[in-house]
């Protein structure tokens, strides 16, 4: 168990981070069972009029400023994330008092006891909340949303830490490790990350984090990991020490789920980005030492409808090859920001209007066009980097959810990039070659079916003929627990069905296949067998090329592995 | 009187706006007579239990709902202005309940009744709020401040009026009238304005508009006149019309300063903007219907120390010469944005980090320089509209109020901008030519002493060696009701006084003298003889060449004329 602290102004709250034992990682809907929604009937926790503070707000059970604070906690950890942290919602419904004040305490009580078939998840019968827990939950859910702090730069600057100076740092590379081929693997509930060395898939080492780190990102040079938190902690750890360790680190906000660096040609390893849900903004950190140098908020009008939102939350971002920008997804508002890193003190950003929800996304094969998912839009927003405006905005499936996506070339179609949906069947490529191929591109050319729905991730590499989607999410075990993969070149063939989770062999719990990750050669690919924090996990490699396992990576050390990331691959946004 | 009508959401409330009987016209600071801070007993409105819904806020004193909505439409009227409508403090001192309720009710009940030397004005002894107001208001105060709403694109097209279309608009000047010597004058509590012929001196029309009308702007044709009153409310006029009048109008917030027009080549009347307090925001319309477009917020990190602020009000905007792009002063966050209007749904914002409380400012002659007020930091920043960088942040006197400024060649240190200053008794000069004045340029290059302080604007004109420097929130009725005359080429002659308000032999009232306004030829200059609503005022118009006087204009239609905008010299930044 790790503890965090976040900083409230003017309270200091310490709060505890507890595991997740329910299988809630990244903002995709969960489908848990299909239960009946009947009512659950939970102890009532009664206020004593007189022997506590109480919070009131009208139409609410009245609670103690004790039930208030620990459900508050709760609230951050486990619905924050889908339903955000003003609760006016995103990938989960609203969660406003007027709202929840006429749902009811039953239903709410039902509802999160048992979860729904859209994907909320079952807290009670999952034993992750208990039924007090529960009750204190919707009750709590019935008040005014209280306003979290912000963070401005000297809330950042106290967290900021540079544990090894950029002068005391080693000129060149101490170790003998192929940094070019090494995985930077999230250990989610341990609150570390491990890196494995891609070659001998030994650990090189098991550095502390931020708690359920979302993403590595390297430095353009590929010497420093980047690895950010969901509790909006950066490490930045370089891989020329002898021991590649932490050599700075910060705290940029409550809630967090990218970072990035400055990729443009001679800018590399200028500058850091990191993004926050909470609060809505982004900050530009120096690359060497992530000193904070510029916040920018991200409040502002949606698009279409153009209405104010207090709470557009910082997606994906990404380095611009074209121009010396970082390209921003703001998720509620929908636009797309190209903030240009120039002259940070008159600073230029363009925002392109695409579509509500932006979510990940990643660049096609030639870098110049940005492919996001704007998730519960149903849709991909292209943009483009070079001219800085919307290209096109595609129609796809249910909840398209491709992390960075996948680049190949289609046989028929020329060069596509692939997305696969949280919410439906389908794996869908979409042209992306408008010189080539100007009849394709930006349509859907080609939508064939996969396993089913709860898709996190597809994935494919230069080298390989093979296009990979894990269904991490999906209801039916059998489904989420094995992983599909089709030849680029014979779609019509379909896919065939390897049960990653059987060949893991680590006995009883879910056992989810996420994420799968290429080595620097192409020739193997990773996947997470994710199982919950007191059960065994593992790494599972697959030879690309005969289909068949290479290894298993186990150890007690691998908690909860759930994303991983190739040094090179993700120096040089192979994918 | 003119009712207005605020939308609220989700309710709907009627707001009367009242007149101001107190002069409390800009945002500048009004130094009532010093009177000492002794308690006022007033009388207390008690709530009674069970009697209505009581408002509470922790350490406030209770309120009915009815007394805190009379409150809440007071403190919109009388107190945002310089408070802030969420009370964060600008030109005013913050009025959080943190700050008024360690003051105590006894405290601001004499605040508000008598005032402050520092500008606060004496709202009870005037006679503008009544003791059981005062009472209110003290206790208002005390509470949380209410959250105002915000303002959709939805919100504006609501109150959106296209009253002639543009088909049904004369195709040519309808009228015999000399539309580049026109003056729109501002009937301030009328909620009106005049068109004036400078020629003739007589009313061309009335025109009713917003309440309290900030300023007049033209469009770049000069065929339009725009009119922004401080409810937000926007007129715009058509000049062709035989008798011109009002063809589209907008409100486009709850509170407002600052309207212009797109003037880059390729580009005139095409587009208009407005900024607001209320909500903290922008609006780019169409120039012939004044169809709301493209929203953008101005709610961000503060300059320097880099913390969010919720309410940062726009307020200067000026059309740029040099791109197609509005020049804004963001006005709590001290940021100056260049907002291109070339792409509305790609939109590139250049945001440059000045000084905190931008507040009003003018083109250098070059008009390339925009001299930006930053009022309350004592700074005037200059910005390059060229280059879109901070070129300088140049050092003056106390709260800098420069209107447009004054632009004129200085016989010893060439081209300069002039400012005076609300609190205190200078005028100060700016060298403004980097190329042929290297060593002057951005410093203060000449100091001169004027009447005192509580001057609100400084005019010249390229064809006049007459630099005028009103005073019209002095406390000392002689100088403020008098204006002062520099000769340019002899400033070490020091200045002539002319007392304006006795010219204009208006009988009793404050008859406060303000804003200078040249005719297109350069050759006279009109003042506002500013009385109260329910006196008489008048314009005083001086010959430029003799300093005599040329005409009093007077009328019953002249309520509280205090701004004058002379359509050419509006129209071609002539300042």
């Amino acid at each position: 168990m790790r503890v965090s602290r976040i900083i409230f102004k003017p309270l200091a709250l310490a709060v505890t981070v507890a595991s997740f034992g329910a299988l809630a990682a990244t903002d995709a809907t969960k489908h848990p069972d299909d239960s009946a929604s009947t009512a659950y009937e939970g102890t009532a926790s009664s206020v004593e009029p007189g022997s506590a503070k109480v919070v009131r707000s009208p139409g609410a059970p009245d609670l103690t400023d004790t039930d208030f604070e620990k459900a508050k906690e709760i609230y951050f950890q486990r619905c924050a994330g889908c339903h955000g942290v003003l609760r006016k919602g995103a990938t989960g419904k609203p969660l406003t008092p007027d709202i929840t004040q006429e749902r009811g305490i039953d239903y709410l009580k039902a509802f999160i006891t048992y979860g729904s078939p859209a994907g909320m998840p079952n807290w009670g019968t999952s034993g992750d909340l208990t039924p007090e827990e529960v009750e204190l939950m919707a009750k709590y859910i019935m008040h005014e949303p209280p306003q979290p702090p912000e963070f401005s730069l000297a809330d950042m600057k106290e967290t900021w830490e540079v544990i090894v100076p950029p002068e005391d740092r080693p000129t060149k590379q101490m170790n003998d490790l192929d940094l070019e081929n090494i995985f930077s693997v999230t250990l989610r509930d341990a609150g570390k990350i491990a890196l494995i060395d891609g070659d001998s898939k030994e650990v090189v080492n098991i550095i502390d984090t931020g708690y359920a780190v979302h993403i590595s990102r390297m430095s353009a040079s590929g010497r420093y990991v980047m690895v950010i938190g969901r509790d909006a902690l950066i490490n930045m750890i370089d891989l020329w020490m002898e021991e590649p360790q932490t050599v700075a680190k910060i705290k940029v906000g409550m809630e967090a789920r990218s970072v990035e660096t400055s990729k443009y040609k001679g800018w590399e390893d200028k500058y850091a980005i990191a993004g926050t849900y909470w609060p809505p903004q982004f900050v530009i950190m120096d690359g060497d030492t992530l000193e904070p140098k510029k916040i920018v908020g991200t409040r502002g009008m949606t698009v279409g409808d153009q209405e104010y939102h207090p709470e557009p939350r910082v997606a994906a971002i990404v380095a611009s090859h074209a121009h010396p920008e970082f390209i921003i997804n703001v998720k509620e508002t929908g636009k797309v920001m190209l903030a240009n890193y120039e002259d940070l003190d008159n600073m230029t950003i363009t925002s392109i209007d695409a579509a509500k929800f932006l979510h990940d996304g990643g660049w096609d094969a030639s870098m110049r066009y940005f492919m996001s998912a704007a998730n519960n839009s149903n849709q991909i927003a292209v943009v483009d980097a070079q001219d800085r405006n919307l290209e096109a905005l595609v129609d796809v499936g249910q909840i398209p959810h491709p992390g960075r996506g996948a680049n190949f070339v289609d046989p028929e179609h020329g060069p596509v990039w692939a997305t696969s949906h949280l919410g439906d069947h389908t794996i869908q490529m979409i042209g992306t070659d408008p010189e080539g191929h100007p009849d394709k591109a930006w349509k859907v050319v080609r939508t064939v079916n996969g396993q089913g729905g709860g898709s996190l991730f597809v994935k494919t590499h230069p080298k390989s003929d093979n296009l990979w989607v894990d269904t991490s999410l999906n209801p039916n075990e059998a489904v989420s627990q094995s992983v599909a993969v089709f030849d680029i070149n014979d779609f019509d063939a379909g896919y065939e069905v390897l049960p990653l989770a059987e060949w893991a062999d680590l006995g009883e719990g879910p056992k989810r296949v996420v994420q799968p990750e290429y080595n620097k050669a192409g020739d193997e690919v990773w996947f997470s067998i994710w199982n919950t924090q007191d059960k065994k996990s593992a790494i599972v490699v697959v030879d690309d090329k005969t289909r068949k396992l290479k290894k298993v990576i186990k150890g007690d050390y691998l908690v909860t592995p759930t994303g991983k990331f190739n040094t090179y691959n993700t120096q040089h946004d192979v994918y």
